[in-house]
């Protein structure tokens, strides 16, 4: 039974290009076989609650610019009938969409209580809600969370705290948010480190805090074992904001955390494509990395404006890039647990309801094409194939001795002497390259 | 016997706070005891021959703006004869300093030659030159390191280059400049990975870059232990130029690169004030970071425009930021092998032999101020008090049993729940530490 | 008497270098003459309402942080009890600073009523309070103004919105801002264009949004004269957040807007640190930018992060940018109308009371130790002398001929050639005069 | 008669979406009608001198990379039969890629002489060559300029130099190079102000330097109108690099400037993507606001990597973004002397002269589906007509009363509290509109 919310829509489905319907995919076709798979089962799509059902449209300029019948008026507190009905509307909206997960924060599906216990206990009261909705519909979890950073309490950072009970705090909360998540049959959980970061170095032992993420870290991942949690952990990197520094900034760094604590072969990660700007990154090249040192999880399809120096959160529009993220995918050899998240957010200027369905639309029809191009560039080898030449010479016997280790700095500096070795260099071909993924997209 | 560059300068010595002397030391008294030692032994300066002696003041947009009796001339080839009179003059400004040590890329003190033979030879020949000058002058040798970034073999990177033989190539140029470094008694060797990075990832496997790189780095640890090196071994992080991206972004990165290939207990970092800034981090970041990982080795004290996106190598004249890089780099214990080295570059329109000397003199007047400040907040654990205070809480049982993995999460979480936990945030007083900060600069 | 908010705290005097009093001026000393003048006539400091009264701590990522007597509960709205409250704390500690002014939003000191009338009703009402306290404490109004940027109605745009009677509703709300500012002895009024710009260009006509901006600023250039105000009117520039892209990108994009529409004789400029750095400037390129365009107004002295990339609006700490800033500011004849205000926010984690004095005092510090050190570069002629120097070519007949306009490009080619010109390049001693700037600081 | 340089290239045509050739275009089809025009006098392509022909790959890390037959090797200067080779080459490019235009700056196109005179003289030489292939040809001049920045006389600035000989200088080479452009049948003349700017402002007049900056334009203007050069004036505006700060650092600057020296109806902007990107401004930005003020001249296509913080002058790649461009150039009526001008460089490691035809082919097809896009979504009022809705509301006779001029302040706030106006937000609608750019590129 619909709410009402978004009016007398019907399902929004597959129409192809020559549709002019907004409220219609001219792209994204589930059952359309890509690389031997449905386009559904590729990108595994997943609606996020954060911005879309929780989020009022405020800036550090302003405050709601979106009315939703969900919302707490001013001067009232929200209740739990308003985290149902927001439930009734979201899964009304992954329905129309059709997108086959979601995902969620605690703090987006229930209004935080007076304690501890009770914030708890209104979150199972929720979840059992989401269990009904999710039988109905067929919709599943993609990962369930924590949030750590909104609540004053976190201020200082949860798990890299200076007061340990906040530690204590923070993880009483992610071992009941896991406890949740695998009660809904979720495929991930993650972590992001909202204040896991510092505002100044001044008031900071960053040697400490590190220690103690570490810690939390490993106390999530013997947890998950020990309940025989299936899922993925996931660390979604971002390089700042709202922190002055983020300790999870980027993949590279997430990796040597990783590294130190002995976890690289337990937690993956979620990379977000506005993150990874933020970082001074290309989002391919974040998937890139992640799929060198074999950490790749999951996507969080939000795009960042390039000229704005914080997380703007918008979703994707541009075909080019996405169909690079897809190739790094792919080429990895895809999704496992991972999907393709969007925890973008509307303008704030977006007030209406259609404006969330259309929002959505736009951005998965953009992943659709992106990756349609990205498994066509696969088929025809169109960048594998100068790129196996590129470093073909690296085959060569000798060139493998070298690399396995079987030669020493000596060996090889006789080698070049005696050889009389001048290497002449080869073209990079970056224009061409350029113009062959033009041809695709 | 003078060259005459430099005019009838005579040595530039310490005249203290009254001084208006602009060839003098206002700060910079190398026998102050600092902390129980002398400044000079706290700052170990070494002057770099890279942008001081062989810059020709060039940029993007222009060529040439210096002028010095050791360049060749247009339409003319460096000779052994420049490179020797470039030798003089470095000398003869390092003496006029009084600064302790020098350090040198390859390229930036003999020309090239025809082979690789060649380039050998003449760079032994200059070695020798070095080691009678050093011998007369009793300046030292901080670091010697290899150029492998400015010619064309070098386009597609050195290690990482898609060719092996440019891999062996430099190679044996590494082992060339270790041994040379070795005989000149140099406390460390330096690799700044110019090149090792990419232009495009349409062109690049850098999962085999990275092995590639790892490789070559195992080659030169090993190498240093055969031959009984007893310097360090330092990587100096940058994050992007000249590629588009460089596989040592920053500390972080470097730390993660060095577990990857199990080399984290073998080198250590140089850090650049600049390449920190360009990697989105402020210098004492990641000095603080390197300590808090174990491997701080050195720093480069060259400063960006906090608003240029290249590299402005611009000599240190913000005496608040050097106190607290020095606090940082007090705070872990000092240099051991490292020091404070400046590859920064003078501005191309400062044209003047005297010019070369002032921003020197204006450089390590400026770090005296900051290790002196810096050295005094130690002393009166201006900072180190209010730290300790603000992490107090971890020092009680139950936090330690949390902290060092004796509690589950379920233990933790249980905790939280019987006692009631409920935190209360504290201040961060940032503003009070920075007004604390400003008593001592 | 006291409302008890800040406990028993004397008035902050000033203590001198030897002081270590958190809650004492070491260096902001009101009666020291500097340039023949009052230090407090000089930095006409003014405390914003903005930050320091109204903001609750939060971010786009987290909640409000700060608890105040003053503030609305959860559930709860704002009275004018709470008003005049905040009203009380405000002047208690505009008088323990011995802060000469301050400032306001209308929306920062009344309840948002529930009419354009009912809200006016209610700023008069505070007006009057305010009249009461000023004329008790002998605390002046630098400037008021209207908050057209937090109300959603103006969320896109107030002057530029694509709705005329959004346009209207902001006209009616400056006429009324106006007014209070005038009645209570203001001695500016500003506009700061908050949402003056556009999020996409894909639904903005930019030359009607401009058209409309020139036109509202005429309505109150007019309506200043025609009132008598003789106060100025001030634009404060800012390039992007929480627009995208703001209309008065920098003091150069105001200039060009002034011009356009015939108000650069009546309208100056309110240029803040931080909104400098976020559109690529230095602080003091906007002041000496503005003094050469003859629209230098008053300052807003929030420093950003350099490497943040919005508006973090910090105290200001770092005394070498202040005397650099303090030097165009004095080098231009100083503040006629303008000051130095502080619209400077605490960190969100520096909850205490006392947290908020000490960044006021920290603030106001740094600033006087600028201001003393430009006056004594001033005085000394350290920068101006070589400036003048290095232009003394201008000075000649010939070059004064073609400065002038009464040589034509045919004259000064025939000259050059006549002449055999081959200027030849001097040098531009950059870091001889960083050190000298060095000196003072 | 082929100099061979390319091979045995056959010149570059129109195969459309079918072929996979790398030498042909696939979008650009010269006689195709869009819009009722020709494309090719649509996009008006030309391609410059100056990165194509006369950069030899360095990069402020490394040299030469580029060999070219007419480059001077080590050791030797470059001759006139070198520059004569190379215009041969370059002419041979624009025919084979059938580009009807070129341009170029003096120092592009004949090697520096000992003189003033000297240097003159080359130019005319080259210049009679440069008449006669032009001839044979077809391909005309887009604009001509001067190089004034590279030269070291030049570093201080050129116009805004503190030496009145350098101004002279730079005087006498504009107007012999706007002699040269005229003779060649130039459409129009620009001016970069490479070096017009600062590197500290401690050395700096700032006010002194734009009224130099003002004279000189003046001068130009002047002798344009004297010699009836039927072209425009154009000014490439560019924020930073290779000076710290650049006089003409964006369009809303380059405006202020204008009106400031009276010019703002003699000259106008030639705008580069890439310089745009520096600038903080998004292209379509830069165009929409050139557009709005008059001033819009012509295009630099060279697009920004937007991650780099220098001008890496990539040649262009994103369909969507041009096609944002070519909108906002098409919607102020397209060009009038201007055009499509590639001044992009190749990366240093294209080495091959087939990289140099690719790199222009894929631009040129960039643009060219840009422009048919862009061409579709104004045939179809795709934008245009949502965003006259948007702003409909101005057409009531009372909103254009208020733009006018018609009503004072007063007037509109007694109308707003007459009426009761209290103005609700209505939807912006940008993922809407976002969406629908996707169906056309």
């Amino acid at each position: 039974m619909s709410t009402g919310f978004f009016g007398n829509i019907a399902p929004v489905t597959y129409e192809g290009l020559g549709s002019t319907n907004p409220l219609a995919y001219r792209h994204y076709d589930p059952d359309e076989i890509v690389l031997g798979k449905r386009m559904e089962d590729h990108l595994r799509f997943a609606v996020a609650y954060w911005h879309s059902f929780t989020w009022p449209g405020g800036d550090p300029f302003g405050g709601q610019t979106f009315e939703r019948p969900w919302f707490a008026g001013p001067g009232v507190v929200e209740t739990m009938d308003d985290a149902r009905l927001k439930a009734d509307v979201a899964f009304e909206m992954f329905t129309l969409l059709g997108a086959p997960y979601f995902c969620f924060h605690d703090a987006d599906v229930r209004p935080e209580g007076a304690t501890f216990a009770e914030s708890a206990a209104r979150l199972d009261e929720i979840a059992d809600y989401f269990a009904v909705k999710m039988n109905e519909t067929g919709v599943r979890l993609l990962w369930g969370t924590a949030n750590l950073f909104s609540n004053r309490r976190y201020m200082a950072g949860a798990a890299t705290n200076p007061d340990p009970d906040v530690f204590a705090y923070a993880a009483a909360t992610v071992k009941h948010c896991m406890d949740v998540t695998q009660r809904l049959g979720g495929e991930n959980y993650v972590l992001w480190g909202g204040r896991e970061g510092y505002e100044t170095l001044l008031n900071t032992d960053m040697g400490h805090e590190l220690d103690q993420l570490g810690r939390f870290l490993s106390l999530v991942v013997d947890y998950k074992h020990r309940i025989g949690f299936k899922g993925t952990i996931l660390i979604e990197p971002k390089p700042q904001e709202p922190t002055k520094h983020q300790y999870d900034y980027d993949v590279a760094t997430v990796f040597g955390f990783l590294k130190k604590y002995g976890l690289e072969k337990e937690v993956k990660v979620n990379i977000e494509q506005g993150h990874a700007i933020l970082a001074g990154h290309s989002f391919e090249h974040e998937l890139a990395l992640a799929n060198a040192l074999g950490i790749f999880g999951s996507i969080d399809m939000n795009r960042n404006d390039y000229q704005s120096g914080w997380d703007t959160d918008q979703f994707p529009n541009n075909v080019p890039e996405m169909a690079l993220a897809y190739y790094q995918i792919l080429s990895g050899g895809g999704f496992a647990t991972g999907g393709t998240n969007f925890d973008a957010k509307l303008r704030r200027q977006s007030l209406d309801p259609e404006d969330l369905l259309i929002a959505h639309i736009g951005g998965m029809d953009c992943c659709a094409r992106g990756l349609r191009a990205a498994a066509k560039m696969i088929e025809d080898k169109a960048l594998s194939d100068p790129l196996a030449k590129r470093y073909a010479g690296w085959q060569a016997a000798e060139a493998q001795a070298m690399l396995s280790g079987k030669r020493s700095l000596e060996d090889i500096a006789a080698r070049v002497v005696n050889e009389g070795i001048e290497p002449q260099p080869r073209s990079g071909r970056q224009e061409y390259l350029e113009n062959i993924v033009n041809r695709y997209v």
